[in-house]
Parts: structure tokens; C-alpha cells; sequence
């Protein structure tokens, strides 16, 4: 084997789509301040840093079955399944669901929002059974479905299948009934399934045209994501007007590090969320599947 | 499937040997604080906390081919590629020089001094040559081989194979010279080759006997150990007398902390560390060792 020829000799190798997808989780819980959730600087009371390192490294399984081309839900539900492996509850759950289709997606070269959408669009009723079944594996903070669809909540975990048989529901169509539910809380990451993971894109852009550690351009495409939107989490734990209002706080911190360049504000709204119990757990997941889309597209670390 | 057969419908899955020792490079450079290394709450200049994240998830595929068997120097070898994948330079050389052998024991139910110790003696020339080549894909810290070694420096590289051939000389071989040097410094990463992985399995000892979060438990492992010897990497970019200096200092705060269960007065100890350039990474690469082996063994996070 000659230097020329050996993938090796260049001193390192390029990582994979499931490597980027696993980078993308640890670069996540790692960019700091990320106000309300943990992250390198803060855990919130049981929930540690250590229990996201844990998650990551049990996830990566099922993101290589995503990335060598096994269904959506068996990929998930192995990710899932590996994730829940630590003490701390639910990780990353949410960052999962949304890293599997655009790995799968990366894997076949297709990582734009029409690639990605065939393939969720693709999913199967046993890619929603495997989705049900995830949720046997660790405690998911929820909304309820539309009063009509109880067959279909999914803390019914595996009992749903035959519900999702008989009625054909694709793990698409489950996803579209949470993005815009007839009552109740819309699921931001499944309107990312809805929407060809347009805020991801936007936010992968984002963090590509920044400049800085990959830690410091993650804890300012966080408070942008957030001050864009409600985060789910948020609503879902403390109603819609509460994630309202945090949004409105992040807006004005963004805007003031915008003008400042300087992130020392998001450590102040770092604390006062911490201290009222908000955490956005949904726009950390728009993170973590942002940053996978910018070291796809080349953001190095 | 009933939920009684089903290894997923527990709620989790037991993480693999090469699982494991991705997880003890996540938990080495997440416990805070290590005086001198970079931590969860500290980087040092260009060598940020997200290289350690890209240096592990790069150094995964190698962990899973020492796993599945494959030779010791292959593996290695390959993790380093995979490591060298990030701007930050050497992360975890010491540490895979380590992890590679003991996740080999740990697939083979054999994770004992004596397990280990058979699979370091029964390394190859082959191995030795693999060992050098991953010298091209990163800059290591080393100090100079005895003066009649210079074929074999480790800078050398490949071009060093054919005196590895000439002489028939194994990793294993390799590693007695630079655990006992005529002159130099003695590796400390070496020594635990030669002796079984001794100050690894006592610290995972200390580990599992220790409680709180692994955090924690990694700080004051990372302390004792310090304390116990003079780090290599500090005497060979220091001198030997500063590396003592350094381990006298070390015992002085760990008894402090052992005194009064408080980990502050190592955080004082990591601003003066850090003022003075000490960088003790081959302590890292023990406490590294120890975490692996205390994982395997029950450690749980």
C-alpha cells in the first residue's frame, strides 16, 4: 500500500454520516449557554451531562442501521433503545427522530429537504409500530392527541398496533396529526417531518455563516431557533402562553448579543430559566439535527 | 416476540466492550475539574472540549474492530485515524493506546491483569508496525528512545518497519523499551503494558468503591493518581523535577479534598496548572483506563 493510496495517510479519516449524527448530539449538549436546557456548564438536578454522553455513545447503533439502510422505525427504536441505557431518563429522544431520517437521507447523498421528505414520506405502518414501541423505553414528556385518536396515544406504546393496522397509519401520517393537532400542542419536531426539516436547513445555514467555536455558534443558533418559535417542551410542560413569553425573552437576548457579540446575556437567561424550570428541550433537538446538517455540509470541529 | 424475550422491552440495552470505552473517553474529558487537562469547564487555547468530542467519535470504529478481534495494532491504528478527525491535534493517542487492548480483554470475558497481560505479550511485529504508522496521522508528544534506538524512534514512522522486521521486535517489545528507558523519561501509558494495566484496574478500584456522580468520582481519581506519579507527559515537556513538583502539589490538594469532601480546592489547583503550562494527559490516559474498566465492572451513569 502505497502513501498515495492509503485513506489513512492523510492523518484522519472522514467521518461517516452515523459519526456526524453521533458528533452532532455531543457538539449539541456541549454548545453553551443554552438557556434552560444542560449543557456543558449546567446539569438540572438529576439530569447530568453525563447521562447525554451516555445517550449519545448508546444511540450510534441504531444511527449506523439508519445510515446502512435499515426502515425509520427500526433505526429509531434501536437508537431509542441504546439512548436509554444511563440513569438520566430521556435524552435524546426528540434529536433521534428527527438525525435517523436525515441520515438515511445523507447515506443515499439526498441530504436536502426534498431528499429527506421522500423518505419520511416512505415510512410504513411498522415504522409507526417501531415509533410506538420506542416509547417502552424511556418516559417521553407528551401532549394528548386529539380526543378521537386515545387508540393512538403513545404512551400505549406496543398496545397500539393493532389500532395503527387496521386504520393503516404510516409513521407520516402519525407525524402529521402531531404538527397540527385539532387541539393540543403542535410538535415542532414533527412539523420538521411535515415540512422537509425546513427550521433544521435554515439553522444548519446558519450555523455555516457563523464564525467561532462550533460550541459558541451552537448556543447562538439555539437562542435563534428558540426566539423564532415556541419550543413544544415548553408548551407542553407549562402551557402555551409560558412558551410564548420564553420566546420573547430569547428574542431579546438574541438581540442583544447580536448587537454585542458577546454571549455573557445568554448566561443571565441561562440562570432564569433554570430557576423557573423552562426547558426547551424541542429547539435543542432542531439543534442537534441543525448541527448535523452543517458538518454534512462541511462545518469543521 | 413476547416483552419476556425482547432485549429492547427493558427499557435499555447493556452497552458493548467498545461501547464502553467510547464512553470512557466521553467521561475522562467531561470530569471537572483535572487540574492542567482540558475538562468540562475548561479548554486550553486552541485544544477545545468539542476536539475531544470529534476524537471519540472518530476513534469508535477502531474500538469496535479491537472488539471484534481484530489485532491489536490494526485497531489501534484505526481508532487514531478515526481520532485525528478534528482541529485540536493529539486528544486521545495515550488513551486508545490503552482502550484497544482492554476492550480486546473485555470481548473475550478476560478483563483481568492477567487477561490483558496476554493479549499485550501476544502482539505481533505486524502490530509494532501499525503502532508507528499511527504516528503519521497526528502529533504525539514523545521523548526521545535510547540513544542506540534511533531507527525505532516513533517519529520515524512507516519508514521504521523494516528495522521492526529486521530485529523481529513486537508492540509488546516496543512498549518495555519505553517503559524502562536507559535514559529519558519512562512512559507511564508503557508501564501499564508491561505490568498488567496495574494503576488502571486499582484506580477503576477506587472508581466503583467511590460514590456521586462520575463526575466527580473522575476528578478526585484523576487527583490520586496524579499524586501517586510524576505524569509523563509533563516531564517530558517540563523536565522530571518540575513533573514531581507537579505530582507533590497534586497530593496536597487530594488530601484537602479527601479531608473535607469538596472538590474546590482543585479547581485553585487547575487555574495554577493551567497559569504554568502543566499539562498532565498521561494521567488522563490512566483515568481514561480506569473508567473503562470501572464500566465494565458496573460503574453505572
Amino acid at each position: 500500500m502505497t502513501e498515495e493510496t492509503d485513506p489513512l495517510a492523510d492523518g484522519g479519516r472522514d467521518r461517516t454520516p452515523a459519526e456526524n449524527a453521533q458528533l452532532a448530539l455531543l457538539l449539541e449538549v456541549s454548545g453553551t449557554p443554552k438557556p434552560g436546557n444542560v449543557d456543558r456548564h449546567r446539569d438540572l438536578g438529576d439530569l447530568r451531562f453525563e447521562h447525554f454522553m451516555a445517550g449519545a455513545v448508546g444511540a450510534a447503533d441504531g444511527l449506523r442501521r439508519a445510515e446502512a439502510g435499515d426502515p425509520v422505525g427500526v433505526a429509531f427504536e434501536d437508537a431509542v433503545a441504546g439512548m436509554a441505557n444511563q440513569q438520566g431518563g430521556n435524552t435524546q429522544f426528540g434529536c433521534l427522530l428527527l438525525l435517523v431520517p436525515l441520515v438515511r437521507a445523507a447515506a443515499s447523498d439526498a441530504l436536502t429537504p426534498r431528499g429527506v421528505s421522500e423518505i419520511v414520506k416512505a415510512t410504513t405502518v411498522e415504522d409507526a409500530i417501531n415509533f410506538y414501541r420506542a416509547f417502552e423505553h424511556v418516559d417521553v414528556a407528551v401532549d394528548d392527541l386529539p380526543s378521537d385518536a386515545d387508540a393512538l396515544d403513545v404512551r400505549r406504546g406496543s398496545a397500539a398496533a393493532p389500532t395503527l393496522r387496521e386504520r393503516g397509519l404510516t409513521l407520516y401520517d402519525i407525524m402529521g396529526f402531531s404538527a397540527e393537532p385539532d387541539d393540543g400542542v403542535p410538535d415542532g419536531n414533527a412539523r420538521e417531518w411535515v415540512t422537509g426539516f425546513d427550521r433544521a436547513f435554515g439553522a444548519a445555514d446558519r450555523l455555516l455563516a457563523d464564525e467561532g467555536p462550533v460550541g459558541d455558534r451552537t448556543a447562538r443558533v439555539f437562542l435563534d431557533l428558540l426566539a423564532e418559535e415556541p419550543d413544544t417542551l415548553v408548551a407542553i410542560t407549562h402551557g402555551k402562553s409560558t412558551a410564548r413569553k420564553v420566546s420573547h425573552r430569547a428574542a431579546e437576548v438574541a438581540d442583544e448579543i447580536a448587537a454585542s457579540d458577546d454571549l455573557s446575556a445568554a448566561e443571565a437567561l441561562a440562570e432564569e430559566f433554570v430557576d423557573a424550570g423552562y426547558n426547551p428541550g424541542t429547539t435543542a433537538d432542531l439543534t442537534a439535527a441543525a448541527l448535523f446538517i452543517a458538518l454534512e455540509g462541511g462545518l469543521s470541529v
